[in-house]
């Protein structure tokens, strides 16, 4: 158990399951901002605002601001707003990434658009799918903001961004770059703002193929968390082990830096 | 040249381009009418009707009744209905499909449904998408009409119903049972209907990737025509060919078995 300067903790299955706390993850949280460490939730949600997220994370009595939310949508903003001129984007999405492209200053155009960013739309219609088929086939960027195939509900498993995007990814033959996890763009956007180096950060979640990988992609020590969707025994038959695999965070104890002070946020 | 008793037609690219009829196609098959010889048009259409498509056909100056129609709807209807009972489906599709379900005997229903089908529905929504991705995680049969990842349209390529398929496949991680060409099913229901032997029957069309391919898995003779989407070109980079190809139906010249009577519809 090393002493990390910076912590990234993924959510449902991590912090919560759904609507159920886990008490475990949310004590261990209480103990970083008591330690004065910074911490940052990242999640493959585009859905939610960074501000929702939070509300709902204090409901959980989680110590949690919107600057300590990293979603998708906002990785996928400053991902546009990173690239080339013109930022303008035809945008499939919910509330999280129509106002985080707002916000990044990304112009939302149906007309000929530089970019094309698709999210988990719960209100997608043949009409939206045709005019992003129709963009990426006129030279249009193709950003997606996470590949999930499925969505866990109460429901049981319902399709995913992934499974939307492959809508346009079929018709038009162009694979999308995806923003997050497991890919390393959202992970190298939080480490840059948790402003811990890489090898003193590490990332806590407790899905091997969506968490653990963008860790280990990146080249972070990672820690897995037995309380959603990886068990052990999956785990153990990955060809790359995270760097550990514990119960909940009740195994963790936190250490701090002896010899330096802790960098702060 | 054979004298062939049988002719499966394609439609879109075959005998029309969109609003535009192709002569050569329409001269080719009034010379059928008048020999005799039976003919069927196939289709990878789920949407339209075979009352509407032979309309569109007759306005186009095309002799073709509703029964000479055998589309994807009617095909996968068909395929449900050989299927083992119960004969419940929850179908998502315009309103060729679900007039060919009702009127194959395939009961529509949302609750515990024994197969999932899937057509092109312009009108698809989240809520349809998920309910076909429960059911099929539920152990429904997953068939889906035809696997045409783009439809050209006059506003460019837009998603086909591949696409739209894509979306459960992806959620549920199972393939479907595609009904359409390029598969045989439609084409051996074709022949059935036809009544003519494999061997003296051919199918004509213009994409070698749909109508050829599915003629050379069924083992039929095919005539490919350069009116539509695969140029000879591209034909001859094929691994396998049709066994003819052809710039249009003016250059067929219709040979009538001289030895016995071929046979009738």
């Amino acid at each position: 158990m090393k002493p990390y300067e910076g912590y990234m903790l993924d959510l449902d299955g991590t912090v919560y399951r759904g609507k159920e706390p886990i008490p475990e993850a949310i004590a261990f949280i209480h103990q970083l901002k008591e330690a004065g460490l910074p911490y940052l939730f990242i999640t493959n949600n585009s859905s939610a605002t960074p501000e929702e997220v939070s509300l709902k994370l204090q409901a959980f009595n989680v110590p949690a601001e919107p600057a300590q939310i990293w979603t998708t949508a906002l990785a996928a903003a400053a991902y546009v707003k990173a690239g080339p001129a013109p930022h303008t984007a035809y945008i499939i999405g919910e509330t999280g990434l129509l106002q985080a492209m707002e916000e990044a200053g990304v112009e939302y155009t149906e007309e000929n658009p530089a970019y094309v960013v698709m999210g988990i739309d719960r209100s997608i219609t043949y009409e939206k799918l045709a005019k992003a088929a129709l963009a990426v086939r006129n030279g249009a960027a193709f950003i997606s903001t996470n590949s999930d195939k499925a969505l866990p509900t109460e429901r049981g498993f319902l399709p995913g961004n992934g499974a939307l995007t492959s809508v346009v990814q079929t018709a038009t033959g162009q694979d999308p770059v995806f923003i997050g996890k497991p890919e390393q763009v959202i992970i190298e956007q939080a480490l840059y703002i948790l402003g811990t180096p890489l090898e003193k950060t590490v990332l806590i979640g407790d899905n091997y193929d969506t968490d653990i990988l963008a860790g280990i992609r990146t080249g972070m020590d990672t820690i897995h968390v037995q309380t959603g969707i990886t068990s052990l025994e999956e785990i153990e038959q990955k060809p790359v082990l995270p760097s550990y695999s514990i119960q909940s965070m009740a195994d963790w104890t936190l250490m701090k830096n002896s010899g330096e002070k802790s960098s702060k946020k």
